[in-house]
């Protein structure tokens, strides 16, 4: 399922981990707007997860479905799945503006939400899923996956965390992703009230990333940019967006997001993270070494010892599934806290807010 | 004399390309604060200049200078030199304060002047060279070594000029430096009136280069932070700084500075610069390719016809130091213009000006 040239369709599989039993965590699927679908549904199945129904308006998306997860029961209006007491999650990936109203019927319905980034297009709908969250209990978890689904991103956690860097002052991510041919693209794509603006959008994995590798609970935006300068005959398409921001701990972050990846590119974007301490710094090349290795998951580490390169796919695999099935069971915190999920969406909206149309 | 550990030693020599014939363009070198002087006469002399004298007030640098260069006339005073008709430029690399003042006396004496950078302190300096240029006709050369003396940085720039990239909208820059054994430092380097503050010593590199490769004249300052992190022991010192800035053309720039290289890395600094376009981009690793080969000038073009890197250590030549040679003798803006230079200085400064100090 991994397409390498086209992000929409970006699933990794992984390692199994089962941390559930058979029947002990059913999920159902439903809003198959972007293809992020299918990398959350694999996690949560090598998590030992039960994928058994699917909803989407179109019946072509959902015979799509079916033939990479037979084993779902097709349901005909969404009702079925969020009045079935032994679903216990609701994953969707629905268009950007769709996520935190369906995230609240979930909740409203007593089951817990596992949506694509980004969580939601308007600080309203914020507001409004932290407000049911609090009332119902549930939780309201978010597919992140330039942190959660890639291995050198998660190896990268790891070794922040146990010191190989110092303290880490800066995170610099830049995320630019392909176009690709816009006829295979939905009409929500190009419009601004429907995905939310570049940095709302994909900017969210950043803000994301900075807080998780920092260890911030919180920042401020200091500035930020969206711009168009490359696709005019689609007026509400930002291909450009930047925005720096200020941790609470001191800590900083600089994050770039385009859809200028160039044609010739192997793969969707060649993704990076700069992570900077005070000990040393890690560089992640996610997707593909440029110019130099097709294959993704590369980790740079340079310290005070020396300068190391490690390969990593397939070897670190996603725990951040097996995390996210045990807190939904649970009610822990493990995979991430639900004030850091909402932060992180907090923030770029606030950024998408600030930012300074340059460009023309 | 190229020396990897050490940044303030850092100076290339490239393939001869004389603009001059014998005593056409005599020139001296005086206050040798920073090693890049040895830099800058390397890149005058590949050009056809010739250093006729020397003056500094510690003789233990004298001597060290001659041993490099044991064609240069030591002299007592700088007045021999300033005074000598014969000379056409003085090359300096003053303590960052007096390099603004040093200049106007050059310049004054009917000279033409070559300074380190960063080329001023403060605004009022740069107001006074300005004030001393329009009155002279003289010419305030600066030696911005992170594009004109780096063979990839020359290649991005006839690359970008070329349209490899189409429209650039974006450079993003990095330029980490190690601070090394402070013992080896000068007092000046930790303190800040002295050398300026970060953004304003090695940032000026980065604005300059902004300018350069986007093609803009002017351009805003969006947001600027600068830090100590990680050298409470000297508290005048930023050993981190940041800046993100508007072009009048509408393309942007992000620049990240800092004293925090870690000492396992092979060299003094992993300079990046990523230059991207509507139809491309160029990534620099200046000094190394991190993890894979201690030899620098690695450039990566990606375009819509696929990736390329190519290794351009000791094939593409220094340019800079023969047009700055014939500027010098013929009145012409080859080189690069003086409204270039100023503006690049400007900006690092106002940069320094409006930056948040953050890391507390």
């Amino acid at each position: 399922m991994v397409q390498k040239a086209d992000g929409m369709t970006y699933a990794p599989k992984g390692k199994a981990a089962q941390v559930v039993g058979p029947g002990q965590f059913r999920f159902a699927a439903m809003h198959l707007d972007h293809g992020h679908i299918y990398g959350m549904c694999n996690g949560l199945i090598e998590a030992g997860g039960e994928l058994v129904a699917v909803y989407d308006s179109q019946p072509e998306r959902v015979a799509a479905f079916l033939k990479t997860y037979p084993q779902a029961t097709v349901v005909a209006d969404e009702r079925a799945i969020l009045e079935d007491p032994t679903i216990r999650l609701i994953a969707a990936a629905a268009i950007p503006c769709d996520r935190g109203p369906l995230g609240c019927r979930a909740m409203e319905h007593g089951k817990d939400y596992f949506t694509d980034k980004t969580p939601f297009t308007t600080l309203e709908q914020l507001a409004q899923a932290r407000a049911v969250l609090a009332r119902t209990g549930r939780r309201y978890f978010v597919y992140f996956s330039e942190r959660l689904h890639v291995e050198c991103a998660v190896e990268a956690g790891r070794l922040i965390a146990a010191g190989a860097i110092g303290r880490p002052v800066q995170v610099l991510g830049l995320g630019p992703h392909r176009l690709g041919d816009p006829g295979k693209r939905p009409a929500w794509f190009f419009e601004r009230a429907k995905y939310g603006g570049i940095l709302c959008d994909i900017g969210s994995h950043q803000i994301e990333q900075f807080l998780a590798y920092t260890n911030n609970t919180t920042a401020k935006i200091q500035a930020a940019k969206v711009a168009n300068y490359n696709c005019p005959q689609f007026p509400e398409l930002e291909d450009f967006g930047d925005l720096t921001l200020i941790g609470a701990n001191g800590a900083t972050g600089y994050h770039r997001v385009d859809w200028l990846n160039p044609k010739g590119l192997a793969t969707w974007g060649d993704g990076r993270t700069i992570i900077l301490g005070t000990d040393g710094y890690i560089e992640l090349r996610k997707y593909i070494n440029v110019g130099t290795d097709t294959a993704g998951d590369h980790l740079f580490l340079v310290d005070h010892q020396g300068e190391r390169h490690v390969e990593l796919a397939g070897k670190i695999g996603f725990p951040f599934f097996g995390q996210l099935v045990r807190d939904s069971l649970d009610g822990t915190e493990t995979a991430m806290t639900q004030a850091h999920i909402f932060m992180s969406a907090e923030l770029c909206l606030e950024a998408q807010r600030v930012a300074v149309r340059v460009g023309e």
